[in-house]
């Protein structure tokens, strides 16, 4: 099966393209993107040295017609209009944000302007999810936050032992931005500094994670979600709280978890009394899970660690991309970091 | 005035040091440390060259006695007996927690052993505490998280405008962990990774935190608190909410921390639509705040950036020392970061 | 195929099984270590979920023996004796320095203590050494400075390019020191800053490079070797500049590179104009070469850059075991690195 | 005496108002920008809490006339005219490379354009410079590498210990490259890794090495030199080799070493086995050496570690700026590192 990407110059489309060069079925045709097309990949991804050659195409239907699948590493707004241009065959895996909401009104209030849709939402771990991604041709890859926060607190919502009054603060590498030129995300800002950005409940993640979690839970979930910056590349820990339900224990806890990633391939619960790093899945399409319940203040906390380009974007993406076309879900996919 | 500093060798102790060597009215006496007695200071504080040959003697009272002033920056336990040794007239300024809490069943609880005492409140910031440490000859200094999250949440609390049920969510550089040798605190292990750790209300800095919102609440406030460590040195960034009172607004909330900050000298409300970055902060006694009000989640979001050596530990030391001496509030401690 | 791993709870140790857990021929059997035997993998490699559960061994020959390869990641000086335990049909791959130098004087006037002897040299891309490396049952595993300044400036020497008068100043991130417990190792210290160590031609691979590069030239190379410590995880990048031969033009030195590098797998030239990063080869077998020539000087400048764990050791150690054990040479080794 | 600042919203800019700001004996004046004109300083240096209101105004000759001293961080080139248009009393010390060459021909070989002229040289340490600084109303500052790599040379070739064909490599911090927004200084590129750049001999401080080792050694030196940018904010460590003069000692070497550094308020020589770091002079004036001879490889091996933006801009000019105004060289000027 051949696969183009468009958006190839940027970090999503580089993290696509270092995993599908592992990928043992799925080989790597057109390359797109908008201002560097012309342009060789070497210039943009100097990791991969296989393409470094690859001369980058311009994003267009011509161009990403003619393959099994089409991943779309685009800015958000650009994706419906591909995709419709692709054909119904075509398995198009956006890792962009327009199929993602299900509620309009959520999408306007959030990005502007109309809502395109929804697509699948490629994200197996989340009950009954699997299922639906099996052989669709429509995948809407997960924000990065909203993969760590779902795979927080769905084994807590979906046995009922959170109320549905959440608070994530989470630290992200500055890949988790891309690779536009602003100047907070210059090195010399970033290194040694940890910075709090888009607070007050208006990081566009927060509806999709309220979203996920509502559909485990059965009912509405409001979720307080503060992002920040950290001084790495890669990785989100995310911290997640909620009250516990009254009654519960610790040990209840643990067992919820434990059953909820039992049969997961990317899903990791510590051992108890070890907390997660990002550093544990850089790289990997690994999410490393803890959860305590805080019993002076009533609160179940979860932690997660995932690296944001791989879980969080192009790894989640692929592993979901496996399931529609009938591959098995871990194909080509590492599960390991590279640590320290 | 002559200061002896106990714990001379580690990170707290070179931090007091180096704004002593600024200090117009402080002369630095006697240098103590444990197990590096008998070495130059130079080869554990590189970076102060004017104390690069001076030799560490044994932490006794005999070396520390015969100062106007005593910085005791030792780990917890150890500064009751020293204290106890130094006579009444002496200016004790102890960076530990040993006489931070005033409930002896949370001593016990978090920190284990025998409470020792209650001495005055470093934090000139909280109501009424600036009163409290003039002329003092005993001040204990606030932990670095308890600082943070203590002037991130005062101005809400002081006004009524938040309920106590506050979620604190903090990254912190690794010096606030000292210079003690443990494997995660290997550059290997730290560089490019975020960890939690003492996750489940369990971290020793929560009853504290508790009984300073509580001082300014009026009744009882709860905290869930979860620690994370940056890859950066220096610097805490701590994400603080809780549920907003009824029928708050953003421009009462604002208005609340304009009020809180106008007369602190070291106290920095943000433009709005900036939020703190640790590196403001870096190598300065300021804190930077900033507030939020999430209409969606109802609450209050405060977000504060201190440097956790420097505002946090040697910095506020410094600055209720200046008090207790009958010295103005600001003298010898920067407010400007380094910076990028 | 099975492999035991002698030191499998440092960075080494980790990086090998990293590695072996995604090759195709080799199965990882015994994990032994020094003081952590006794407690589980997971503690010490968190980022290798499938085997945390494995248990460390003592590190003896009882353990290592009964499978067809053993890699030793041990302290220099414990290699000897398990060796001559293992008997001659068991493949040893030593990444340690004991077996590294051919003479005697130079092991002892820079590591001290009687020399073990000279094992095959694992560095596959030095002239004649491949064919050296098929079928032996011992191979010492280059030092990673080592590696980086020989593939840096082999090229060179090979087409009698320049003068053997080298000096090279490298900076390499923290994992080449190891796990070891040392002030100067802390995040606190490393992050931020770069450090000298080593200076002065005292550092222990300054008569490895010489005696690489004396090989390839056909006589006696003297190198400056100054490295220095940055404030990253992994990765060396190598900056190795010689006296140009009378005449070289820039044209025929990269010529001399091009055709040095044409059939080697994991030896990258980068194209003109573009300069090696570390990040390149973050967690890849690959070496990134760039050269110029400075006329004003006079001095040919090759830099090099390569993931100290991977091509500086583990990765490394596997391409040789490849070729020892009859399997293709890039077996198993990803050539791509994790960026950004 | 007030001083003007033209390039405040850049990094150089920056570091000379947060330096002025604890000096004594200035006062700042006007703020001026280029395409930053008309904002607020706060949105640039955030860390400057006592100027966050200053609006920046265009870079004329009528905003910076009427000062005493006025300080130029500005791209090159821009520099002459606005001097022109200033008077003849003013102090003007231009941060730029404008006037730092003296051979016109060097400066068209490496800057392109016409040689503005020559202003006398910032660096006190240099043989004989001070007094040309002393009450000048023109000083050129210094590059930042050229600071640094002179700093660890002159004792050496000023005794007559070193053969002038030097090589130098250096590490700096980002902060180096200014606020220019390159997709290579974007933080996730940065961070995690060592790049080579400038190589070969193009790099534009390269003259203006040769330049003052000539001076100082009374004949040509030939300088090789190779700039990395290493994943930290600030510092520079250079370290700089050159062939030993026959006969040479260690002791000699180090002798000559500690008189020239005897009288020099901030140059530091480290005790012997003591190497520099970037974090001992992180903010100060400050620069640590060290300096050891290679007998093996016959070469003097000098390392030196400076704050690029203190020592290496700002606080230079500042350093010069008090001895042109007569103010004694210290005034206002940190000696002492932020660490850690």
């Amino acid at each position: 099966m051949r696969a183009a990407i468009a958006g190839a110059s940027g970090y999503a489309g580089g993290e696509l393209l270092r995993l599908l060069l592992s990928h043992p079925e799925i080989e790597i045709g057109a390359l797109t993107a908008g201002s560097s097309a012309g342009t060789a990949l070497g210039g943009h991804q100097p990791h991969l040295a296989p393409l470094a050659d690859r001369i980058l195409q311009d994003t267009t239907a011509g161009t990403l017609s003619g393959h099994d699948l089409v991943f779309l590493a685009l800015p958000h707004g650009q994706s419906a209009e591909i995709a419709g241009q692709l054909g119904d065959d075509t398995l198009i895996v956006d890792c962009g944000a327009d199929f993602r909401l299900s509620d309009p009104a959520a999408w306007e209030h959030f990005y502007g302007g109309a809502h395109a849709g929804t697509w699948p939402y490629g994200l197996p771990e989340l009950p009954g999810q699997r299922e639906a991604l099996r052989r669709t041709r429509r995948i809407a890859v997960p924000g990065c936050y909203p993969t760590a926060v779902t795979l927080a607190l769905f084994p807590a919502f979906g046995a009922g032992l959170a109320e549905p009054d959440v608070v994530v603060v989470a630290a992200s590498g500055t890949s988790g931005a891309g690779r536009s030129l602003k100047p907070n995300l210059l090195g010399s800002e970033v290194m040694g500094s940890v910075s709090a950005y888009g607070v007050g409940g208006v990081h566009r993640h927060t509806p999709e994670m309220e979203q996920n979690l509502a559909a485990v839970a059965g009912g509405p979930v409001k979720v307080s979600f503060t992002p920040t910056l950290a001084p790495m590349s890669r990785g989100i820990l995310a911290t997640c709280t909620a009250p516990a339900t009254p009654g519960l224990t610790a040990a209840a806890l643990r067992e919820a978890y434990e059953a909820a990633v039992k049969d997961e391939p990317f899903l990791r619960l510590l051992p108890e009394g070890h907390w997660p790093a990002t550093s544990m899945t850089l790289g990997a399409n690994t999410a490393a899970l803890q959860v305590a319940l805080d019993e002076r203040a009533g609160r179940v906390v979860a932690v997660v660690a995932i690296d944001n380009l791989t879980k969080g974007t192009a790894g989640g993406a692929i592993q979901s991309a496996n399931l529609a076309l009938g591959l098995p879900e871990e194909l080509g996919l590492p599960v390991n970091g590279v640590a320290p």
